[in-house]
């Protein structure tokens, strides 16, 4: 089928719309909305700004009025049928007057789904499947909590040229530029946890708080310690009062330690990170940004669990100490894990590399019946 | 000093010219020329095609005609001064009657220096300084030959994204893309010479040849393999007759091996690499690529012997294998090599990065008295 240009234009747009909600509409999707009127033109714009807010279609209508009677309507994701916070917004759309709705994701919530169906119901012409790879990138996290009931991860990293993290002595201070370091407190502030390895915790004892512009963020990251044994020091700066922390130890663990502990189950040397991630869903934590080490990051990719690789590398070698990726269950060369690279960007003396899996993961094992993630209303 | 827009626009001019001759003008410079008439309009360009051909003044000078009297000569490079096959470049442009001369670069061979000081001592006026910096880069391998007595280094490598170059039995193809190979084809195909340690030779038995376009170039790069204990397999593919091969072992080893040795004093675990790059520069071998492993960059990168770095990285993982480089004489974060990025190219599903030395390699010992690069004419 082939899609009218107009079409594919307006949807980009919705798209671009959709981003401005990244990192703050947790536990929702980023959802943006074009509105035409009946001949054609852009009469109303809208986008999910923040969890609790109104809908992206609500904004557009609103700003439309009477314009959008005949009209057209771009949506990224399909229109929730369900009432919440603010209504149905298919309900919506039909008290508009909308002629034709334009939709690039069909909607994977069994709660809010059905807006589609709604529609076509009452005489609007609906359109799917327009401009969907590019929808479905700009709401990824969301995607994969609701496809898979689990957190997405982002796996971040900073190396040399040489794919290595500290010297042979353990220093590291400083691999990356500040430009380097600021973005990734941008990154870590649009995340809803940041999670690190036991080894990180006592090698650095790092604040894993996100200091956008070297300030505290509006809503801060849960820190997530993985930390089996719950070796995790009483002075540990994570367990400071900056941000919430969790610290995520074997279930079969005695420990007096005084924090909010997540139970799960042993796998291999660590911890079950399936389930880790399911539990961190049932927080409605829909995004989580790894921090290293590389043991931990070699478990999370040995188990597919990495749905997007940042990589910061800064024009330096080392030669010998810590490399950025520990074991991660690839053998021989047929085993590697093959990913895509979706954007390359110089920051400051550095360079940003962003890859995907070729294949995205997919579920090995039945999704656990405890996380519920929902879209809030 | 403020130097005119002009100049600097007529200088980037030659540099891309001068940028022509890359790979084939070994071992002379690369040099770009443009000559304006009196009125300032381009009269004439030319650059240095290859070893034995004109000179780039006399191609622009023989373009211009009479055209460049009274104008000026734009050379990336300053004029020889020394009667080789083609005569003298300063006399040329005095012939010539030109009336302005700028300069991007002094030239550093003593045999041909001094054109600048004839051209004023005519009455003609000479700026210098102009881009000198493009003009250096575009020069890079001709210069540190001359300034260093040694062969310039490239240090090619190809590496997933977390800087492995084998998996842990040793497998590694591919982990780059047939363009990225295409690539590294090109850029050997541009050397006069590609390295390799025993090391690699034994695990991968590489050809270590140049086929651009999977065609023999028509001047194959010398091979050499740096072999300490001559340990090279008579079967070797290195040693078929493709291309030369050097095969560089300690001056103290006695071996029956049927090649032509270049013996060289140890150093460390390995070889005198200064000593081998000066022994190469004295077989007119000015530019090097070198190709592995990462015992051998390891060494090279720890003496500061490694002028520019071309890292192939893939969108890939391994997590364990060989790593890029070896060790590099760093142990804390302070011994850090640091590179500046001055180019980064996505080449099919890989990225190019080319780094080279924040502070460039200066020779630490006297300037050995065995080679005598000249710039051949």
């Amino acid at each position: 089928m082939e899609i009218p240009e107009q079409d594919v234009a307006h949807m980009a747009r919705a798209v671009e719309l959709a981003g401005r909600g990244h990192g703050s509409t947790t536990p929702n999707p980023v959802v943006g909305c074009v509105v035409l009127d009946a001949a054609g033109q852009v009469a109303g714009e809208g986008y999910h700004a923040y969890a609790g807010g109104p809908h992206a279609e609500v904004v557009a209508l609103a700003q439309a009025g009477e314009r959008a009677r005949g009209g057209t309507a771009y949506v990224t994701l399909e229109p929730c049928d369900h009432t919440g916070r603010t209504g149905p917004c298919s309900r919506a759309l039909l008290d508009a007057g909308v002629a034709r709705v334009v939709i690039a994701v069909s909607d994977p919530n069994p709660t809010a789904a059905g807006g589609a169906a709604r529609l076509r119901a009452h005489g609007v012409s609906v359109t799917t499947g327009v401009l969907t790879e590019a929808a479905e990138r700009v709401n990824e996290e969301w995607l994969t909590f609701m496809r898979l009931g689990r957190s997405h991860v982002t796996w971040k990293f900073a190396a040399t040229l040489d794919g290595r993290s500290a010297a042979e002595d353990g220093t590291s201070k400083w691999i990356t530029s500040p430009e380097a370091r600021a973005d990734v407190h941008r990154m870590r502030a649009a995340s809803d946890a940041i999670v690190a390895g036991i080894g990180t915790v006592l090698a650095d004892d790092p604040r894993l708080t996100a200091r956008p512009g070297g300030e505290k963020p509006a809503r801060a990251p849960v820190r997530v310690v993985v930390d089996p044994d719950a070796r995790t020091p009483a002075t540990a700066r994570v367990l400071d009062d900056e941000a919430p922390t969790l610290i995520a130890v074997a279930d079969d663990v005695d420990t007096g330690l005084k924090a909010d502990l997540l139970r799960l189950p042993r796998h291999d040397a660590g911890l079950d990170l399936r389930a880790l991630l399911a539990e961190l869903a049932a927080r409605q934590l829909v995004s989580v940004f790894l921090e290293g080490g590389p043991a931990l990051a070699g478990s999370f990719v040995k188990e597919g669990l990495v749905d997007r690789v940042v990589a910061y590398v800064a024009p330096a070698l080392l030669g010998s100490g810590k490399a950025a990726l520990g074991a991660a269950g690839v053998g021989t060369i047929g085993e590697l894990h093959r990913l895509r690279f979706d954007d390359v960007t110089v920051i400051g003396p550095d360079v940003r590399l962003t890859a995907r899996p070729v294949h995205p993961s997919t579920p090995r094992e039945t999704r656990p019946a405890g996380p519920q993630p929902g879209r809030e209303q």
